[in-house]
């Protein structure tokens, strides 16, 4: 049995998963015609009360295209020294919008709306134009929080005062959806845009969807045929989408529970210095100084437990659809014996 | 019964195919732990004689990619007028990459060593400079024409002199292999990087492969991340791919039979002015100038056929693996009835 | 005695010229205060009719900005093949704003309203989008050829009808008003922007202006700014900008007389094949067949006359502020003794 | 009688550098025949012991262009988060060169080896790739602050070892050079480029050069082309230059003198909080907090003494070339009146 908690990723489809992808109805969606496609875009669109959904091979090309979509060449976005635009995108802000992140130093991937108003550049014409707000709900780097929605409403107003767009990185929205009861149509009111993964915390193979209304999201076709990610008969992976969407949203509850109790387990280690607040499927800890992360990681690998550093003595263990009960039992055991 | 002759993508994969599919071992590419893609990509790599591989969404990321690899911003690439990532690829070269197409005014798609010599810029600090020359075969605007191999190794030749990279956009290379019986690794030697689909001619539903040596492809995987075209359990895209190399290169004979078929009853019509020479499984023909285009088309429309206008007064089908001998059939009758 | 009719670029500022530089009221232009430059944009807006304009150390610098104004990266702007933007800018067009040329292969480096129509892409997201039309007048590489101000407005019309911008490079306008009795206001009309170089036929040692309306123009100095283009105490180069507005635009005339001259002589050469139509102070000729170009210009610099090639078998002399009567005298008889 | 001290950038040239200028031997420096232009770049090249040195128009055009030159796109520089590449460039490292800035955050602009060696990304391909360090000496935000060579010395070393370039904006390093006895050999050794401004503190109208070796600064023309920074008769700014060079470095001494005896009456003032420490010829310094900024550089503008506000309640005094010693009087007696 093996344990892979480095990602909500790794997860494959299940075989009920499988059998619907098998028996999508497909076409060719470069010319628009896939009828499974066109299903979860049309579906997604409605949850979020928006115009206009869009297919993406990547939460990465979503959020490119989000960014190229609101900015000009030049311009900055506001976003958390944490975001995954900043951090794991390989630079593309720069590379594919001759854009920059203005990087304010938030709690956990989160900041409030006073941070943004200091952040926004004068208006002259030696500054960056600051274009965009970009926000990432659960924060990844942040250890899965979950973002105040008043704060969120209130970061809203300062970007309408400020012309600036809002665009929503909900790579794991539907942990916090679950967690904090919120819904789509609250997030689709106050964001210009919102990506949406359907491969995290939904176990799809492949998938992201991008949401805005028609005057934002007019040009995302074109930006995605750009970047190369239109595809041929993507239904297979739509229908992926349109399954999880029905059954694997509700269980997220389960992640998290089990999530909560790894953390309770590693609270309890001597060798543990600290557990991150544990709000949704992410645990992040750090072990004692004395204590070799190397050397920790390693030991886990070798019982066939894998979880990952993410870098300045964090560790990090994400819980997942294909994370069963049986391994959470074997994996506290585990723990509880290192 | 359809019949879709606008395009060689608009097949669906075969329930063999989807078979396969379904039962693909998967992993997250994004680790590079996929292992049906790590051996389609393995095998492609082996197939062309290149260290190698990389799996793309669409061949227009391929491409796209290969065009960054060999090139610096403000640099030009030589390519035929009709060339694909000059005319069908949204202009993404100069978004991309920041460069330019020097067009060459070839015949059907294809032109001669001498106009690459002569399309090369001098070499001074105002001109752009040149750095790629990118062919593709078969050429899908010069109507799956296949190239003179031994034009293509005085192209070489001229690249060599002039350090400049050479990519091959082989969307339909498969077409050109089976019909002038020519070999992958022969391919493989000449040029430094080369994209192959897997989609449009072998019926896959999504991918494209990119060929090419360490040192070209080193980048590769990074600029495939910018793009957003990473995806998570691609696997089972790539089975498809694996399944395809097997059993529909082969059988492509049968859409070269049929598309000359089409062509030679064309060629009989009184209303049809011109057939182009037809190597391959594309047929482009222009109807006299008393006939109205439109009113063709959608004359076949209404009888459930389907044909695209490449525009310039020129029709265009294509013959794939969708396309049935009752289908063929029908169609032959009809155009002999119009 | 030294003979340069490489270009209209080599002169150097006459003693009247000098002193005017030497006595300009100048101040710090990043902090937009410097008188001279101010009155030198202010009097070119006036004469164009337009809101604003903006000094810039280049013509290239001029038209790479007003290229940006205009387009979205991925974009394509439509222009004669002989285009200064196409071929003499370093593929700056692709290098700063993404973007490509769709070439009209025109007449002496002018076309036809019709052709510009047949340039502009479908309206559909897998072309790139046509977003300007750009023209030079008088043309470089067309001979100094002048536009037929009809034709001009024929293509403000398509460029209307088809919501196009419409980009006037006019590194050597003076020279068409002067030959062809235009006016600076009719080309304010037409044009959403326009640069003038100072340098060319004016005989200023630095400088360009772009002009447009507020509109279009409010984000020019920011897009200088990144160039870099914006400079300290600019006041020295816009007096002579100022000066030569007074005093070296009538006498283009007899840079026009000289160049006209010059032809007839060339003409009557045996070993000339072809003198293209003279309009202003361009004069492209070609030699025989079997006579070397190469020989020939080395033997006029013997003699210390120095012209250039430029390419394809075309040599060009351009006549201009430091060529003196006395330079034309000893020309003309050199030529007639070759 | 006016004081500006709100910028070292606001000096005019004395009588004696017009004079040079306006006697300066020039040509076109498009063709590279500008003999002034040549003898300055050969003169600053030699005093860095560089091989190769090119006037720009702006020192923002010199540093964009050492960006690109040590880059590509989607690459990541670290520099400090007071840096003028970051703060005051328009935003210009991601639109000309598509890279982002790894701010860190050092003190008075400065900062140690070990921030650098934790600035690098990681070696993967989802990273941004970390490819130069970028300093800026003496710091402007940072108040005129010096490096400490030996430190360095020590990012040299980092450099190296991580195969990154290492780029000195040396808009104020003949502050630098003055206030510290070190020498331009010292930091040709170092550093892989230099740009150095002749406008700032040695009171040149226009321009700055980048100076480094071949291999980096082969393309350094052909990048100052496409930004549109090559002028024609270019000499009579390098003549300022090459007058600057002679007359105007060993007189810095005075505006360091002069800054610090500021520095010391404002220190000695009620309303002033803070005044930051001074090495060169910039005073920071920071009102209490009952005390009006706007107040204050607005009473001090109605006795035509100019400053300027630098944000987060910092205002900034720069002495230079046209500060006087009438001035200084003037201003210290107006401050202790204040």
């Amino acid at each position: 049995m093996i344990i892979d908690l480095r990602s909500d990723t790794v997860t494959k489809p299940t075989k009920a998963m499988l059998e619907v992808m098998m028996q999508a109805n497909v076409g060719d969606d470069v010319f628009r015609e896939d009828p499974t496609v066109n299903e979860l875009e049309s579906r997604i669109a409605t949850m979020f009360d928006k115009d206009s959904a869009l297919f993406f091979p990547s939460g990465t090309m979503a959020n490119q295209t989000a960014l190229k979509l609101h900015t000009n060449p030049g311009d900055q976005v506001i976003c958390d020294k944490y975001a995954h635009i900043y951090n794991y995108e390989s630079g593309g802000a720069s590379f594919n919008s001759g854009i920059s992140c203005k990087l304010i130093d938030g709690n956990r991937g989160m900041f409030k709306a006073d941070q943004v108003l200091e952040a926004i550049n004068p208006d002259a014409y030696y500054y960056s134009k600051t274009s965009l707000v970009e926000i990432e709900n659960t924060t990844n780097k942040g250890g899965g929080a979950c973002w105040d929605f008043n704060e969120i409403l209130k970061i809203k107003n300062v970007c309408d005062t400020n012309k600036l767009g809002f665009h929503l990185d909900g790579a794991r929205l539907w942990n916090t959806l679950v967690a904090k009861q919120e819904t789509t149509k609250q997030y689709g009111e106050v964001f210009d845009t919102i990506s949406v993964c359907l491969s995290k915390s939904l176990g799809c193979p492949i998938g992201s969807v991008l949401v805005g209304n028609t005057q934002i999201m007019e040009n995302a076709i074109r930006i995605r045929k750009i970047f190369g990610g239109n595809m041929r008969q993507a239904g297979y992976l739509a229908a992926a989408g349109l399954y999880a969407l029905d059954n694997h949203v509700e269980r997220l509850k389960e992640d998290h529970k089990k999530a909560k109790e790894i953390g309770n387990v590693l609270a309890k280690l001597a060798i543990v210095k600290n557990v991150e607040l544990i709000e949704t499927n992410i645990v992040i800890f750090e072990l004692n100084n004395d204590v070799s992360e190397t050397h920790f990681v390693q030991n886990l690998a070798n019982k066939n437990i894998y979880i990952i550093s993410m870098g300045g003595g964090k560790l990090r263990m994400v819980t997942h659809l294909d994370y069963t009960d049986t391994m959470h039992e074997r994996l506290l055991y585990t723990l509880l014996k290192i």
